[in-house]
């Protein structure tokens, strides 16, 4: 069984939805690990409620630099067996820039959800992009990491609809309602290997 | 009721689709001239079949400048009434940019339909695009022209799934589906005056 590491900042309501998807639809993975890069991130408590270990490398004030920070991630992550043969490590929320040579290490092994159909509205802010645009349709998208700014290999993707009442808000809402659902399922595709990456697509069996 | 011009190259599926949807689903304009750019372009016969005047503005070894070709074309338009005030002008396949003149003389008057969901995938071979981004959807957007590259303001957009079996020809034949069912819903709309433009949004009531 392979074991999976969640990296947050925040409360990490994808990561909850991970989590308890991982019980009830009996996800065969090891939920190893939660680390947090704020002391105080508020998905810390909600992880140690379901019963997984967490740490912290505090981000704020970290001496050297962000391939030394991302070390210390990655010497965490080994100490729980979230190995590069034998893990999977999903964002949640994490709000930091992976090094290359972390992306590199966990090549195909690294996953991230974003709130919008990629290639479009990549970066900060994606709904409201979506909204001065003038999109009739958005989502969010599953997809690898790679040492791009949201560039990697899609693994899911969900739309919604936007309508002329949609503020940032109710969009985010009706995004994150699809984030909760995709982004456990791909977890799952994952740990069951029927996710093949040829280039930048990926094969879903 | 306004006056309905179609601008096509070739064959004009979706030209073909908005004539045969205004009689249909009495969509209330009047499909008042087809102007093709080839004097072979197949689109013409069908549009003489369906009742409905046509024009050649050859464009091949045509003297004279973007904008003086589009001024015959615009000089066309207004025999036929397809004026700023009381016309629609259609792009269905109509394989040539079109100048800053004419975009400005018929400002949100000028829609055109894009095989993608904008702004993922502008320009040429967007099926082709979606497939090598490794998109897992893809679809459709009718939008207004403005001097831009696919950037004008969407009316409506539809969305196909991607699976790993489809091709360009695959995917193109999905989405193409979609588009003869929301470009005549957009001529619907806007001959009913249910759009509204609002800086780069449309507001459809």
């Amino acid at each position: 069984m392979l074991n999976l590491g969640i990296l947050i900042s925040g409360r990490g309501s994808n990561m909850e939805s991970i989590l308890k998807s991982i019980k009830k639809k009996k996800i065969p993975i090891n939920p190893a690990i939660v680390i947090s890069n704020k002391h105080n991130a508020k998905g810390l408590k909600i992880a140690k409620k379901l019963g997984v270990k967490i740490e912290v490398v505090e981000s704020k004030g970290f001496k050297g630099t962000r391939a030394e920070y991302d070390k210390e991630i990655v010497s965490i992550l080994t100490k729980y067996r979230v190995t590069p043969k034998k893990g999977l490590v999903c964002l949640a929320g994490f709000m930091r820039i992976i090094s290359p040579e972390f992306t590199k290490k966990y090549k195909n092994r690294i996953i991230n959800i974003h709130p919008s159909l990629l290639p479009a509205f990549p970066g900060l802010d994606s709904q409201k992009q979506a909204l001065e645009y003038g999109a009739k349709v958005s989502g969010c998208s599953v997809h690898f990491v790679d040492s791009g700014m949201d560039t990697g290999p899609i693994i899911i993707q969900a739309v919604v609809k936007i309508n002329g009442k949609d503020t940032e808000e109710t969009l985010s809402k009706k995004i994150l309602k699809e984030e909760h659902r995709i982004y456990p399922e791909a977890v799952n595709l994952f740990a069951r290997k029927k996710i093949k990456v040829s280039g930048r697509k990926t094969i879903i069996s």
